[in-house]
């Protein structure tokens, strides 16, 4: 009986890697994952083992994985960004619950985590997240479109940040259309969007944009998409949410009394 | 002109510091912040310079910071988790914009991600987060607590997993007992609740749980608090959300035609 090691590899850049995350890589007997992440860890470790499979078969990855970790001692199974958001780490548990091991004592699971797309977008559109937020994926695979409705009502109306995952594809534009028309029910046009695509990936690209004109920019599988609260603005083309409703008023006082600053009226 | 790095150190253990944060935080001039967090860092860097100041203080921690910024060419300020979830980078980007800098340019801002508290948290409990979530503060100092009813309010009602920040402390338990309530409305008493104290520091202690027997375990200052949505299941003492609400069935299905495993019921 082995560990299944389920790694999170953060948004895609080595140095965001975390050393626990690399060490449980470089000691497996086999790295699993989908080919993507399995050419990115490839570059950074060359000499380990490999098994690459083509996106879409999240079930058999996960269950080859564990079979490997039952007859292996360590087995990594690669996830982006963080291994439990949207990550194959439930699966792992679900599927290890689910099989009839027999003889065989059942794979240990080891979730590593790692910095999540949406932190890894946040830090590079300014600080979006500075409050309370809500991720939610615009794939309706495997949840009913109804019920990915009621959730942006919710956060549109309780006034959370929120963090888009799984935005659009090529062949899904539809989704994005109206979770921008749910969300300018409850705020204004003017409300800042952060696109951010291949986030700390060769050619990563980013936005500062608002609901008004989110649908005029490149959006695809690898983007996260950022929308402000009633409170976030653009500062210096940061996109920043303040930690509260009081903030401001603190914050001007604090900088009023500040040594050898001086106070500057705030918009 | 120097470059502040707001750098997000994850949860408390060295091996879940990105070496991005690392690097960061080794080459700075100095490294300001809260005093427990600059003790960590102390410990993996004892050669650098610190200047840690007491909790409560963010304000005058990231002025200061800013303004040794202007001055030096590199400086760190430290937070826990990721810098910009409940993190001193919004705070940074604000006074960088507040502050009349005079003849001076102001300092550049890097933010630097890291594994945020709710991720680390949810690797230790299984794979709680494993679909749609909601990050809410109980911290009702900046935050009217009104604004944070309705918050757990639309979260309970659209079904999200709910990380909760700063649940409680010595002087505050009253919000997580009002939150309980909310939720207690729309979900089951039996609904998993996972808590992580000191997560991956010193310490660290979890247990999971359900809604009906929250107020009997121990939740302070230094605990997250992950509430499961309506899918979400105890599976061998482990915490883990569905990424779907057809992911059961996909997943027997599969199970089914796996090679040299045997399906099993699902109960």
């Amino acid at each position: 009986m082995g560990t299944l090691y389920v790694v999170g590899i953060g948004p895609g850049a080595e140095d965001l890697v975390t050393p626990r995350a690399r060490a449980a890589l470089a000691r497996a007997d086999v790295i699993v994952g989908y080919v993507l992440y399995v050419d990115l860890v490839r570059a950074w470790l060359p000499e380990a083992r490999y098994q690459a499979s083509p996106i879409g078969s999240e079930t058999e990855r996960a269950q080859e994985s564990l079979r490997l970790a039952s007859e292996l001692d360590r087995v990594a199974l690669v996830c982006s960004g963080d291994a439990g958001v949207y990550g194959l780490a439930g699966l792992a548990h679900e599927l290890r619950a689910a099989i009839d091991w027999g003889d065989h004592s059942p794979p240990s699971i080891d979730v590593i985590p790692g910095v999540t797309a949406a932190t890894a977008a946040a830090a590079l559109l300014g600080a979006p997240l500075g409050h309370d937020f809500a991720a939610v994926s615009l794939s309706d695979l495997l949840t009913p479109w109804d019920a990915i409705v009621r959730r942006l009502e919710a956060v549109a109306a309780a006034d959370f940040v929120l963090a888009l995952y799984n935005p659009a594809s090529r062949t899904r534009r539809r989704q994005l259309a109206e979770a921008r028309a749910i969300l300018l029910r409850y705020r204004s046009p003017e409300t800042p969007v952060g696109i951010v695509t291949d986030a700390s990936r060769a050619g990563q690209r980013m936005a500062v944009t608002d609901l008004a004109n989110l649908l005029a920019h490149e959006v695809g599988m690898l983007s996260i998409v950022i929308v402000g609260n009633s409170q976030t603005r653009v500062l210096d083309g940061r996109m920043v949410t303040p930690r509260g409703y009081s903030d401001l008023m603190t914050l001007t006082q604090h900088v009023a009394t500040g040594e050898g600053l001086l106070r500057k009226e705030r918009a």
